[in-house]
């Protein structure tokens, strides 16, 4: 018996939090209450990081304006993406590859500047940042997942041309362009496999013992 | 009301998980339930990546030979890293890093070779792919601290070294080595808050609204 364990309803929580997450792209337009937004914010800024280095910071875009020019990067790299994967051009073109103008709540997440200063864990690894922040990202998703909510992790933009617009010091970087807001439905399995743009290998082909 | 949201005790499970996990260095040696040990494992396959690349690997270390040889890997590491750290060596000396020998389970989880071929989301950002393993990662972590397990993600290694011992492909890269295994706690706070090496600073200083 592991006293640490948790209930069986608040260990199915987790599990079903894990296994329902999607990655969404389609949204209805209904408002985020406040205080979800919040707990979403504070389960991300929960993640742990590399030697204490707590590497994100979330801006919350507010301005139609911004949205809309943050949408056009996207766009613009949209039409790059399809250009470079030649014979699967038309296909990806098909895709809806993010909820920029649709979502309730648009969200950037970076890595902070001066983080070269944090050599604990990534003298030899220092993509550590990269991870710590992600994992404050996978948290959000999950808690998002549990409200009913749902959240995109949108990578398809140029960093260089997103740091302006949000006045982003030399040193920092965006990592994400997150969608957040209510949905019509979760996606039954990830949704570049109900379009038929990729198959899930099953976990047997990731496993070995002792060597890869 | 929103119809995706999960029960209350659901709900709380996962913002528990959330708030309670840590990144565990202390272990007892009580052997995992092989069963729960693949529930976690399929947890992070269960986390989302970018175009679905599933870039991740999982290599579960049974061998002692190798387990010890890992081990001398990260001390020395930790050598090299206390040196960089100038007058903070001694303070860092003294921090229990890893759990390497003690861990019930220990595993190298790795980034897979030819990534290359996956532009999807990662023409501008390449980097998507530690940050999909960092969110499987943290899929994984959240079920352990579920199940009540702790886990302790090690980045004091160097990849270059650690490849070699498991027999890595060129273009492979191990991002974490992993221990898993029974605690007699839960740390309150972050073990390098406790132990005075750093402060977690509030959430407030990490968000903004439209600009930097």
């Amino acid at each position: 018996m592991n006293k640490h364990r948790f209930s069986s309803a608040e260990l199915d929580g987790v599990y079903k939090a894990i296994s329902q997450r999607r990655d969404i792209r389609h949204f209805l337009p209904d408002p985020i209450d406040p205080e979800i937004l919040m707990r979403l914010l504070q389960a991300a800024h929960q993640a742990g990081s590399v030697g204490l280095m707590q590497p994100w910071r979330f801006i919350r875009i507010t301005k139609l304006e911004l949205r809309t020019k943050i949408y056009n990067l996207v766009e613009i790299e949209r039409q790059e993406t399809a250009i470079v994967l030649n014979e699967r051009k038309d296909e990806f073109m098909k895709l809806k590859v993010e909820g920029v103008l649709d979502c309730a709540e648009l969200l950037v997440v970076a890595l902070t500047d001066k983080r070269e200063q944090h050599i604990f864990g990534r003298r030899t690894l220092p993509e550590m940042d990269v991870a710590s922040t992600a994992c404050a990202i996978q948290n959000m998703w999950l808690a998002a997942r549990a409200e009913g909510l749902g959240l995109g992790w949108v990578s398809l933009f140029d960093p260089d041309k997103l740091m302006p617009l949000l006045n982003m010091p030399i040193g920092s970087k965006p990592l994400a362009i997150l969608c957040l807001g209510h949905v019509t439905e979760f996606y039954p399995k990830p949704m570049l496999e109900l379009e038929k743009w990729a198959i899930a290998k099953p976990i047997g082909e990731f496993i070995s013992e002792n060597i890869w």
